[in-house]
């Protein structure tokens, strides 16, 4: 049993948890909780720390837990050390190392015929970016593209509120997004800037053929140049004096538009 | 101006900002940020503070705001004293009590002939209140009914994410929920239960008429008792290994369906 938080492992996970570069380097990131930990691919599972208490504990998901603990490696670490190394409130006790898995533009478009994406430019919000992986893991979405300067997937409280979905849906990040952008288009995927100022409802559309929405910063929106770029704008009407709705409310609705089309003609 | 935060408004402001309890008593609570400031109705603006700084800057919020000073009572107070008061990390320095207003059923029934509501059922996090009034205005909902066990709607992180919802979206506190539903179905007012586990697509139902959304708590969904209340309820389907949506995701999808479906009758 690890009882030292300065031992090196547990430093090296501290630094993981806190640090972008490091995640990037190792290619590697924490998840944290049972549900993460149960849910969590097996080969991409590459360390796991239990809490001295979790093992005591004959919960649902501790014993769930202890049932997987029997087939892969894991530290036992004090509650003291377990403590140190969490980021949440009230630590159930377990937590993971995983391996990053970004997924390439050729594999997605290959994998359906009618794909819909989601491309997010500049997304600042931890807990926008984990909601809108967990809505898009449930409306079908094949993929998320994030342009380099959205806020890390990778930060303890993205994983959090994605609830599993980022082990799901795949993704990746890509330096130049209106790159991407045409590469879809070139595919005959329509590409819609969800844009304040566009003239065009977002459900006088049809999402039956291969769609994407480029979704913006949350104070900012869309860069000019992107919108441009994606040919095709939809926005969201609004009744009242709303100037805009949340960035993942606007994706989520967006998506479940999408899915509920496709769904209703099936 | 104000230069010590012993003062008696200032630490009665600070009470107010942290204490739902002293909320409730007085019936005000806080507002902070200029746009906030410049959007609260004259009729329930109480007091306002302004930081020294702000005055000193020119910025076009900061411009509108002084306009809106020159016809409002305010106190100066140092920009330490300021800071004592913010609820923010970086505060723009603008904060004002308001006076809370809460809605009767009996007028919103008035108010529209094929009224949309929504009811909420032991939500607890404030971003999602203050989301869910956000996209309740967009969607032009009439409006919401929280049970009194809702996280308080005037805690500060909720009037933040609410963009000045708060001030326009009718909504009251009941302490029997189901009550509130009698009421609706007497009134020929359709009510949808949220459930995970009903039979009935959400975009099954036309919204046309007199429509109600009864959405629960972040981790335990409705009560049974709620779910018979309403009668008729609805799911979001879901693909992949996804257990639910977020409780605001899942609230606005159901409010933009509504939506869409009255908009385009029309």
């Amino acid at each position: 049993m690890i009882t030292s938080a300065s031992n090196g492992k547990i430093k090296w996970v501290c630094t993981l948890r806190e640090k972008a570069k490091l995640r990037k380097k190792e290619q590697k990131f924490i998840a944290e909780g049972c549900k993460m930990f149960l849910e969590a691919p097996a080969d991409r599972l590459c360390e796991v720390y239990v809490s001295e208490s979790l093992l005591k504990k004959d919960g649902e998901l501790e014993t769930a837990c202890k049932e997987r603990l029997k087939k892969v490696p894991y530290e036992v670490v004090s509650d003291d050390v377990y403590k140190k190394m969490s980021d949440t409130v009230t630590p159930q006790g377990i937590l993971c190392v995983i391996s990053i898995k970004e997924a390439k533009l050729e594999d997605l478009l290959k994998a359906t015929d009618k794909p819909l994406f989601v491309l997010l430019e500049n997304l600042q919000d931890p807990g926008n970016l984990g909601t809108i992986l967990r809505t898009a893991e449930g409306a079908g979405v094949t993929g998320i593209v994030m342009s380099r300067d959205c806020v890390d997937i990778y930060n303890p409280k993205v994983i959090r509120s994605t609830m599993g979905s980022v082990y799901r849906v795949p993704h990746f990040y890509t330096e130049d997004l209106c790159g991407v952008i045409d590469e879809l288009k070139a595919k005959g995927i329509n590409v819609y800037a969800a844009a304040l100022d566009s003239s065009e409802i977002y459900d006088s559309y049809s999402y039956m053929e291969g769609s994407a929405f480029v979704i913006g910063n949350e104070g900012n929106g869309l860069r000019a140049e992107t919108i441009a770029k994606a040919g095709k704008c939809c926005y969201l009407p609004m009744e009242g004096k709303v100037e805009s709705l949340n960035a993942s409310v606007a994706a989520s609705v967006l998506m479940y538009e999408a899915y509920r089309q496709r769904r209703n003609v099936k």
